[in-house]
């Protein structure tokens, strides 16, 4: 049911990805080398035949996005979220920017580091100061400072940016985890933004916990959701904020329309494929990340012994520790002797050495020659 | 050529604009109730087989966008634009948003009225007071009160946000106006940013002058440019900013990610598809688009003589002022009596009363019974 693409049709599709020399292999921006579910593709050119490239519906009330991410929330996270509180918007990025300034107070924004490399900037994009909660690249398991995140909530941070399950570090945090956050956060009486792009990606012995569906968040929080990471469809231009009430929701639709009027007619269409008609390609497409995550610990384990990373439980996207290959940017090095493009760590942590992001979703054969190439391109000339 | 939609086409293809009750005939939104040129549709069935859902390239060299749309510039507006100083933005909104926020000074914007209505949010969204330039609706032709906004720039103003051709009056800027406006920006060391949308859509009998085709407008101006209202794309989302030197370009290119990264792959293939294979098209839509212009100058002739109506050089929306009616909001009664839905007058122009904008881009038989039930509806009762 996954597809793989070859080289030329993955050059064809994936126009961003894709962009590097012929003789480098793409291991770097959130996409998968892997064919759009054939029910995504039906639903797009039967619309592209019907003509829908006009504006799209306004949806204040959810409209059939609402609905259809509803019956997906359900199915796939046990979530019950009422379809009339879900709001299209452009892009998770766009909508953080979106929420933040239409919701946040003015002050101080907490990022847990590593991060999204273009969240660094919503802070400030917004007004607001970056205040960093790094998570140390030492312990075993990933896991918050909450003393620290306690003490920046003191000194007066207004949100929390919160991603989970997260990108870079493929965490996906735990009931506990999450009520320790909460119970800071209200304290203080702050906010979470919770970014959700990758829930539908959590890999086979973990389970999403969507922070909205912990009791006592619901007046503090909103969920960017897509379908976007899970089936390739970055580039169509539909996310959606979830809010936990209907007094966080009317916030949102009462907003100047330049600030929200983005997303795509065609994105929406997407996505409520995606979420009506995508479960099984969804639960193949598990399977297969799933093989690609062990294969990589086998690649590692043959190749990159060095190589410290903890357990990938979401996402396609491995947070590799090369700190002992002695380079402070691997990724470069890997760009320049290994010609395969991964993301580096700093983007993610600034100050950060010796880490760098290694997508995963292509061929076994791709993964094998890219954990090759990095080996070789790191290990001492 | 231009193949008019049924109502139940229509209905499916254009989910804002027709979201009316059953009874309802919609005039409002500026989208054209014609099927979308069969070129873009093969674009978009050929892109949606190949794949490209993903991210679109980053083009901040203008990549195929760029020389598309300096191909169609050349042809269409006699303009030369480099291809390389042409970046795409997801719609036209946004990048109006995008280039005040990036390269504006922080004062007042200056924004003539009547202006298309999100546009009146803009400079708050960006932190800027917006200062009006109220247009009278007296005068015979639509004119720039050039001694008002030489007060404005006098008293502090850095930004003039131009829309030309103008919605909603369907005024086509001459040379004349566009240099006397030039003049008084360059005395101010202002800033210009020309909406130019509806550029395309001038009817036979103008002639658009770019704003940045002027001398001594290259340093101070961006134009913003789109497909979308001519060919009826707007939900696809790809609009681009033109600058006219490359300090701005490389301004607007150094700007985090996050402000400028939501177009739409599939907008980028529509935009490239229409700009490189639409002329034909496109001509044809000027011939019908002119036909109903006629149309509606004989309709209002017969059924609405009272009317006024400033000439229509471009766009296909009509703004009518009504004043004579008695009605402070034509529209709201239209839809009421009438059940057509027009465009109330005071979105454009806040306290403006007695205007409606009409889009005449619909079928004649359509045409005709909105005037009709325009007329009956606002007839004294
Ligand atoms: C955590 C996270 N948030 C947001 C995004 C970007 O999403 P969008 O393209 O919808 O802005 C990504 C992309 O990989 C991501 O990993
Ligand atoms: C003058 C003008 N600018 C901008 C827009 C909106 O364009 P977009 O949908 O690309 O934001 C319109 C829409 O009709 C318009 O008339």
């Amino acid at each position: 049911m996954i597809r793989d693409l070859t080289d030329a049709e993955a050059r064809a599709a994936l126009v961003n990805k894709w962009a590097v020399p012929d003789d480098v292999l793409p291991a770097w921006v959130a996409e998968m080398d892997y064919a759009v579910a054939p029910a995504i593709t039906r639903a797009l050119h039967e619309a592209v035949e019907r003509g829908v490239t006009g504006y799209p519906a306004l949806e204040h009330d959810g409209g059939a996005l609402g609905a259809a991410y509803a019956g997906f929330a359900r199915r796939r996270h046990g979530w019950e979220v009422d379809p009339g509180l879900v709001l299209p918007t452009v892009d998770v990025s766009a909508g953080v920017r979106l929420v933040l300034d239409a919701l946040s107070d003015p002050g101080p924004v907490v990022l847990p580091l590593p991060a999204y490399a273009p969240q660094l900037d919503l802070p400030g994009v917004t007004g607001r100061e970056r205040w960093d909660l790094p998570v140390t690249p030492d312990g075993d398991a990933y896991a918050l400072d909450l003393d620290h995140l306690e003490r920046l909530l003191e000194r007066g941070a207004r949100t929390l940016l919160l991603t989970q399950p997260h990108n870079p570090c493929g965490h996906v945090h735990t009931r506990a985890e999450l009520e320790a956050v909460r119970d800071l956060v209200v304290r203080h009486g702050a906010r979470v933004v919770s970014d959700e792009i990758h829930a539908p990606l959590v890999l086979p012995g973990a389970g999403h916990v969507p922070y909205l569906s912990l009791e006592g968040t619901a007046d503090h929080a909103v969920a960017l959701v897509a379908a976007s990471k899970a089936f390739n469809t970055a580039g169509l231009k539909c996310a959606q904020v979830v809010s936990g009430d209907a007094a966080t929701h009317a916030r949102l639709t009462a907003v100047p329309m330049v600030r929200n009027d983005s997303w795509s007619s065609l994105g929406v269409v997407a996505s409520v494929a995606a979420y009506t008609e995508g479960d099984a390609w969804l639960d193949a497409l598990l399977v297969r990340l799933d093989e690609q995550r062990s294969l990589l610990a086998d690649l590692l384990a043959e190749h990159l012994p060095a190589a410290r990373m903890r357990p990938l439980e979401a996402t396609y996207l491995a947070w590799l520790d090369l700190r002992s290959s002695g380079h402070d940017d691997p990724a470069a090095v890997a760009l320049e002797h290994g010609r395969v493009r991964l993301a580096p760590g700093h983007d993610y942590h600034p100050g950060l050495v010796g880490h760098a992001r290694l997508n995963v979703a292509t061929s076994a054969t791709r993964l094998s020659e890219i954990v090759r190439r990095l080996a070789v391109a790191l290990s001492p000339r």
